[in-house]
């Protein structure tokens, strides 16, 4: 099944851990941020080694050897730092998504069947569910005695959450609610856990309470008794063979009328009283639904996380081949020239390196805000839209690039690249879904636009402050209020370079934080104006800003 | 093993055939150009659907589906146009290029495995050996009844084919030569057919005769008995799994000084008599060496189709399942918006669709020239170049696009774009390597590069021609040269503006041709002044025009 003889990918990485001196553990280490204590501990707890599944496991073989890894990466300590609002603190917040990170060094499937179950299906009862609940659920759920879905996402509405078909109906006679999915499209579907594994599910649908629909809430539903078998009124079909992830067991779940118990539901957004009156902690529906989706923000930023790591694993792979794999002979010399001696290779992988330890950066960032704002109960509804807006963002550009960067590798390395053993392919495969779960990359930079924007309104009072330059920019349309936009940038470019030398400017970080400001300013404020300027209702105008 | 209901995504492509009425007719009429009627009794004759492979099946099981699907193939009475150059007529050339394009819609491994047993075996001996090779061997390879590997590549030379290190040295006593792999970077690896099916392989290597090296030269050596078990001095291993192309068996062979008769070499281009005389009609080395390559070209024009078709699957399905799934409500009616209403999701696919049909009519082109010059014995060289740049730089552009394109394929599918019944995921992964295979498309456009600059040479009589702008340039060096360079080509642009009227000048494609061609044109002219500038000699500065 293995070449007999060592591939040149493998010996470069055998080397791994004495190449990480000077330069490279600075390196290391910066990118480790403010956790490089609590990362390296990680790392040694559970070596990326020993965490390479088979390539050639056929889809039932994969899922077993994922679930004993997984059982593997929990009696190592890991995953246990899933806790309810009132008892997190900025190190239990950040040594979860550090948990994460930790494990998709490794095979990526592990990492998504803990995301699942740890994140996902303990996420949503730690944050969406009241003390009770996590009594009950929470523990049995991180230490694996009842494995757990997140059933969100049906056949027929994946981003879009809002429209969910499947309903949650309170029978007031029976104290009971009625989980049903009324169509075929209601089904719910690519959920991990579902396949074969998963108990008990956490389930979203609409809240029907007295006939007045409440709005998306989440349930707890038993699916499989303790041999396996489904519970009656469920039905549980397999996703199959998927472009990667083969260890997660993805599956759809259809529900016809199943009944489950009133402290099923998770009710910390809103709660069914035993008499039949629905109450929430807060009135607005749309808000609710927000905040109940804000509680499970730390997904998103696992899967940011999760890709940028894939991204620089297989950058590198392609760069240690880079300086060892030799092809063509030097003009001059006798000699081969190593592939990172063209100008051509270096294009290929140094900007993607630079592009990784960027978004490194901004990741740690990211977990730092996350630890912070979650921790704190009374924190101002400001920060937890800016953290999520930076989720949103992060997690689309990580993944974007992550995918991008994981084919330049495998193509840098040729033939070679292509054969599993080097891992290259099969990242490449796995990763490849990041850019859809967790939130589709589209819609999340839709997410982004809106979220800046709210900022916007919020700084200058309503955009109708912008009535001057509106007034004039009507008259001649879209396309000259753009060009005054990027008249005024070039003016305050010019003004800011006049002001620098050409010399300081080069190299002052100050600066070029600012200059990326003033762009971002930039492009907030054209969007803005174009928006002003069209019909603000009109589907057609706003969707023409997408272009 | 699937889902039981039907996917969304597989709806539409049912509807397939129907939907090909009226402009989606004629537009495919379009794409199969001159040889419609060929194609489309290839597809007939072969449908795509029957070739599906079950992504779920194992590396073994894949094989062997794999090579039956091959047998029914050939059963159909494909494959079999491959003629020696002096029975090619332009109808035997086209035909086998159209063969290979037919199977490319089904399952890559089935395609593949023809390429190497029908275009790579097969195509060797065709186009490197003698009329009493053609006779021995070509119509049992054709028919399947030898199967048999091209064994060029070796584990530490993959793009540099002229360094391969076996050698394949004449004893003149025994009236044999002797093949053998002298390192371990000699073995030959990522063979197709070499770990389970090939009987006899054709094998590049350094000719010695009488102890000089007379250059890469193709010889056929035995693999396997009857029985299928490695002949004494064969070792051969099983490259394993792969990122794609499950079903086709690479492996690599390594040869311990192995004995073959004398008329086993290949000897179209090179031959050595029973007295251990070398002798062939082409005498440099050099010149010898590139036609030899240039006698194989075809392998490369069928990857560059494949990846064009795997493309427009893709877009195909993609288009298909973006005018039926819709999401999120329209804000002024209750129905939901199809994703294609969407402008991100036009941008995402429409695009792509022009380039598809762009590159399609282009390989059409190539697909044309090659049945001319590879069918005409007295072909002008020149038209041979011209032809192996086409084939080169399109083998990348396809294939770079192929990759990308069912890469966003993929993307605008969501989630569904994952589950491997839906096509694209498998579809994406076997494509990957067709960026690799048949030349590295870094290196191809390298040869691209070389290619035009020749021409260049040819019609200016030599870089020195430039003597006059040169002597100016050189005085300020690199950059300025280039602006100088677009300066020309943006007053050649104004003065052809000025002479249209910009409403003629959109719509005439006589004039965007022209501007293209005007493009090509500057882009040699200053990619020649800056060698010329440069010191040619110097590795570093041939090497800093790839930046
Ligand atoms: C392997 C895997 C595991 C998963 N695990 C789970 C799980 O455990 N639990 C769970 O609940 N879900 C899970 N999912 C589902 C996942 O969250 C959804 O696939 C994802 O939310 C996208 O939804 P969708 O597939 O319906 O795509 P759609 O929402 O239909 O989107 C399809 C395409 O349309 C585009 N699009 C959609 N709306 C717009 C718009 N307004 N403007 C422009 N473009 C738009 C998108 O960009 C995308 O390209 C999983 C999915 C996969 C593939
Ligand atoms: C699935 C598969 C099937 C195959 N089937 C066959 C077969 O049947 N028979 C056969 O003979 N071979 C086969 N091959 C081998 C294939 O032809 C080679 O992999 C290919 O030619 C590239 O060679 P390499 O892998 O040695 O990469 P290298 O040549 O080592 O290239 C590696 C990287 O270096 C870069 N690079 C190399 N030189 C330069 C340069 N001068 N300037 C800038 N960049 C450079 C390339 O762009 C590439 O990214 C197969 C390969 C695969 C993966």
């Amino acid at each position: 099944m293995s070449t007999a003889t060592a591939s040149p990918l493998t010996d470069p990485l055998a080397g791994d851990g004495s190449a990480e001196t000077g330069l490279g553990a600075a390196l290391s280490t910066a990118l480790d941020g403010a956790h490089h204590r609590r990362r390296v501990a990680g790392r040694a707890a559970f070596p990326a080694d020993g965490m390479l599944r088979d390539p050639a496991l056929g889809l039932a073989e994969a899922r077993v050897w994922t679930l004993r890894r997984l059982g593997e990466f929990v009696a190592a300590g890991f995953g246990q730092s899933i806790v309810p609002v009132e008892r997190a603190t900025p190190e239990t917040q950040l040594q979860s998504l550090i948990d994460f990170e930790t494990i998709t060094y490794g095979d990526q499937s592990v990492a998504i069947k803990s995301g699942v179950q740890h994140g996902l299906f303990g996420g949503a009862i730690a944050g969406l569910g009241t003390a009770a609940q996590h009594e009950r659920f929470l523990t049995d759920a991180l230490q694996l005695r009842i494995l757990g879905c997140f059933a969100m996402t049906e056949r027929g509405h994946g981003s879009d959450v809002a429209s969910l078909e499947t309903t949650i109906s309170y029978d007031a006679d029976a104290g009971e609610f009625v989980v049903h999915s009324p169509h075929e499209s209601s089904a719910k579907t690519y959920i991990g856990n579902a396949a074969a594994d998963g108990h008990l599910a956490t389930v979203f649908g609409q809240l029907i309470v007295d006939g007045v629909n409440q709005g998306v809430h989440c349930i707890l539903v038993p699916l499989r008794d303790a041999d396996g078998a489904t519970l009656p009124g469920v039905t549980i079909g397999d996703n199959g063979h998927k472009g990667g992830l083969l260890g997660v067991d993805n599956g759809w779940i259809r529900f016809d009328h199943v009944r489950v118990p009133r402290d099923m539901l998770l009710d910390r957004f809103g709660s069914v009283r035993a008499d039949g009156s629905y109450s929430s902690t807060i009135d607005n529906p749309n808000r609710r639904f927000f905040s109940m989706l804000g509680a499970l923000v730390r997904g998103r930023i696992c899967i940011g996380g999760g890709a940028a790591i894939a991204a620089r694993v297989a950058l590198s792979i392609a760069t240690r081949y880079g300086e060892r794999r030799t092809q063509f002979r030097h003009p001059h010399s006798d000699e081969e020239s190593p592939l990172l001696d063209y100008l051509a290779h270096q294009r290929k992988l140094l900007p993607a390196i630079a592009r990784a330890y960027a978004l490194g950066f901004a990741q740690n960032e990211l977990i730092d805000d996350y630890g912070r704002v979650s921790s704190d109960a009374a924190h101002d509804p400001r920060d937890q839209r800016a953290l999520e807006t930076l989720a949103a963002g992060l997690k689309a550009l990580n993944t974007e690039f992550a995918n991008a960067t994981i084919q330049t590798c495998r193509e840098a390395c040729g033939g070679a690249g292509y054969m599993s053993e080097n891992r290259l392919t099969q990242l490449r495969a796995d990763t490849d879904v990041f850019a859809t779960f967790e939130g589709d990359n589209t819609v999340l930079l839709q997410l982004v636009a809106k979220g800046v924007l709210t900022d916007y309104r919020d700084v200058w009072g309503g955009l109708d402050r912008l009535g001057l330059v509106q007034a004039s920019a009507r008259l001649v349309g879209g396309a000259v209020i753009e060009r005054t936009g990027a008249g005024l940038l070039a003016e305050r470019l010019v003004a800011t370079a006049r002001r620098k030398g050409d010399a300081t400017a080069f190299y002052d970080r100050g600066w070029h934080a600012w200059m990326f400001e003033e762009r971002e300013r930039h492009s907030v404020d054209s969007l803005a104006r174009r928006l002003r300027a069209a019909d603000r209702d009109s589907f057609e105008q706003v969707n023409a800003m997408q272009d």
